[in-house]
């Protein structure tokens, strides 16, 4: 098994290369880096890239950090022992252009010592990519599920099967009915079996990775010259709404971090730079608005 | 005592009072009602003010209902019995003027049988009034605590430093480490004792719901010509966004609504119309700005 520096430089990587891409994709914006320390142990480089071209705001996030898990973190993990290890990188963009999709990737690996000295570490991946059209674009939608299928099949058979239910299920804004956007991958606790050893499953963590540019930069071509009006954009803004909510309710991570006095810059880093409540909205029957709402449901399959 | 019917129409009637003041002051905007049922019993009044002279976005919300408690709301209130009569009016308002603050308020009356046909039913009342505003004005700041105080001060002599200081711990940021606003009074649980009769404690109640159009036309008819720049209406779109982070992430009565299926497009009218999340802002050293943030803490003196 390749050692925990070797899978936070592997992740360290692929943050940069992302960066590079996202900023010649843009143009004009370049990522502003903070570096920060955690008391506990380890730190991040959170780098944010602002008011471009296309990215209106977004964040590409590394960190690798280690130290005591806090009770209610052993809780919520459901594990015993106290000293931990987790690194990852997470990605949220939101575009400024309504038909750009809002889009969201995280890879992690997370590893705690035995209660024996002897066995081997309590360790795992997780990790996903899904995505948040403001209006959902059928051909979009297959291209992304189709990308993200090849990708895991390369890895193992029902790992698109399993992973792109397992994404509508957690990305669901319970209060609303309706899914965050059209879904895409997520998985948790992904260990080693008969069938995949360690490597192969860090590989696979690399590959969600390093599918992140061609999937978004092929997105954002196909819809970044489309004309749009006033209230197109205002429509992207109670979308975004949507998107606070399921982030401040019920992502795991957010509330986690939240919970756990992470580095709140860095956690809320999702959040959107402009959303809009509006009371009791009703799309106009027909319009794309209600179709968009059509297809914010579990279980519509894209490939 | 007097009956449940009585308390629900003595809101009710506060409901309309202010819904009429608020119109008068604002001299452009009306709300528009929504009556709903809820499927378990009862249901409610929802009146919604938005886009006039004063007031973008605000509701004024009477509602009263009964039934089965869900097993999470007998956890949750650490009650044994199965059946509920609650009844409140909740009020939150966003201005469009950024010296006008945002204003919450909320009364209600909980009642449960006994679970012994002879003894009384368990009941209690709760409530407060709380400012948020965009930019602290310390003199309006002393108007409004000054005048919570006048109306505690009526019914008993520790109310106002009782529930001055329950207002300061529940509104209140946790990973901001900043309060909502400059709090108020917030009071839960409230019972009749040797010194206060349950007819006092329904008038009360009475008297918050009835402080709030004084208390709140005050504060408009003090601020609302003065003038202002994009640069402010920007920071009070940025204090909007810590409003909904502490309405989605902390207060009780958002989380309770929305796990317990409730009328979400009410619970959620306290959003605002639009928030604007910065990444890493920090005020200009000197600036009102700064200053706000300085006096959003915990345990200021205001009277």
């Amino acid at each position: 098994m390749i050692s925990k520096e070797q899978i936070a430089a592997d992740y360290q990587q692929i943050q940069d290369e992302i960066c590079a891409a996202l900023e010649l994709t843009d143009g004009n914006a370049h990522f502003e880096e903070e570096l920060w320390e955690r008391e506990g142990g380890g730190g991040g480089r959170t780098r944010i890239i602002q008011n471009g071209n296309i990215f209106e705001k977004g964040g590409v996030n590394f960190s690798a950090v280690h130290g005591t898990l806090p009770h209610t973190m052993k809780k919520a993990l459901n594990v015993e022992q106290d000293d931990f290890f987790a690194t990852g990188v997470s990605i949220v963009i939101h575009p400024n252009h309504p038909m750009v999709p809002i889009i969201h990737m995280n890879i992690r690996y997370f590893e705690m010592p035995s209660s024996f000295s002897s066995d081997q570490p309590v360790r795992w991946f997780g990790g996903g990519i899904d995505l948040t059209p403001h209006y959902v674009i059928e051909d979009d939608a297959r291209f992304f599920h189709g990308y993200l299928k090849s990708v895991c099949d390369q890895f193992y058979h029902d790992f698109y099967h399993r992973f792109k239910l397992w994404a509508d299920d957690y990305f669901f804004i319970k209060h609303r009915d309706e899914t965050r956007g059209i879904g895409g991958i997520f998985y948790d606790r992904l260990t080693a079996n008969e069938e995949l050893s360690w490597e192969q499953i860090l590989e696979f963590s690399k590959a969600v990775g390093r599918s992140f540019v061609p999937i978004y930069t092929e997105l954002v071509k196909r819809n970044r010259n489309k004309d749009f009006n006033e209230d197109q954009q205002a429509w992207q803004y109670q979308r975004r709404s949507r998107y606070t909510e399921f982030n401040l309710v019920y992502d795991a991570g957010t509330r986690f971090g939240l919970e756990t006095n992470g580095r709140i810059e860095s956690i809320l880093m999702s959040l959107p730079p402009t959303a809009k409540w509006v009371y009791n909205y009703h799309p106009v029957p027909g319009s794309e608005e209600e179709k968009t709402l059509s297809l914010l449901k579990k279980g519509i399959n894209w490939v």
